[in-house]
């Protein structure tokens, strides 16, 4: 057990290597297809085709459609998410929040989000795995930058601190899923600064 | 010609009446069915079940899906849609928006609408359909409300007039959609004070 040789761990290396760009290359697919055509739409066979790949191979290792799409999920929302911007102001910090929320709205991993987080009586167990998704997606940096910014007393009394990020968050969604415009920084910033400071003229 | 009897003309009243209620029925499930399966689950023998007539009847009327679905969206957003609220405050007017723009998005056809405009790829004519639809909706009134406040000077200068609905829009789109959450008086008042006073205390 303890006594493979060199080329054995040199195998069992590339198997593992090998394994894991198949895999990568299959959720990748998923996902752009996820994004291009919905889950109702999405099929095992034409994923297998366009990676390039066996869809026996698929199978074995994603026996259900769900299992595929639970992974690609997963893989897509799951580095980077976890980095809290710390730019000294809380405007500098919504703007990275915003930035970052932007983009993610704007990748096929949002859009895919999106879709199956509409249609949730038709899969409710994909559409729990969305929230839970979104829910990571959302956890910790939102929350640490609105933690510093309540210490600093950068919140007016009386406003609900979820409800800044999700007018923002709600503000760029209108601007990619309804309105189908691109995102600029200027928009960005202009959309950070009337949640910041109003849109009134009475103060 | 001019000469019709009495009972030809309540011949005739009555077979328009039926077909209005045929139609009005007809288009009312297909919205439901919309919101619930989405365009490309919707079928029309399944309408024709659920609203109890012939399927041939309705092939008269609608000859494609996407007939009967632009009549159903028609229907769905045609009246009403241009009352402008005239509270004497842009808050007033605001709330007021909000409150319409809330009961458009937890409808069925506020629902059918976001799930068609997510699927533009696959569907090029129903998506313009859609944001037509949409843009139908929210067109008159709110320029009318925003023309107000711009005369009255409530509006911050620098701040872009259709920001602020786009906020406002978005956080309520955020709450329906995505925290698949319900939308409260509250809720309203707090987003449109966000949106015009602003969240943060440095004022």
């Amino acid at each position: 057990m303890a006594r493979s040789t060199h080329s054995q761990k040199t195998t069992a290396k590339r198997t593992q290597a090998r394994g894991e760009a198949f895999a990568q290359a299959v959720l990748n697919i998923t996902l752009l297809q996820l994004a291009e055509l919905g889950f109702e739409r999405l099929s095992i066979p034409a994923v297998a085709q366009l990676a390039q790949v066996n869809k026996t191979s698929i199978y074995r290792r994603w026996p259900t459609k769900a299992d595929l799409v639970r992974d690609a999920l997963s893989l897509a929302l799951g580095p980077s998410a976890d980095a809290a911007p710390d730019t000294g102001s809380f405007r500098g910090d919504l703007l990275a929040l915003a930035r970052t929320a932007a983009a993610l709205m704007q990748s096929p991993v949002g859009k895919a989000l999106m879709r199956i987080t509409l249609s949730e009586s038709a899969h409710p167990e994909l559409q729990a795995l969305a929230l839970a998704a979104q829910a990571k997606a959302s956890a910790h940096a939102p929350v640490v930058v609105l933690m510093r910014a309540v210490q600093r007393g950068e919140i007016r009394a009386g406003v609900d601190p979820a409800l800044i990020l999700f007018t923002l968050a709600g503000t760029i969604l209108h601007k990619v899923f309804v309105e189908h415009a691109p995102v600029s920084e200027t928009f960005l910033e202009q959309a950070v600064d009337v949640v910041l400071n109003g849109a009134s003229s009475n103060l």
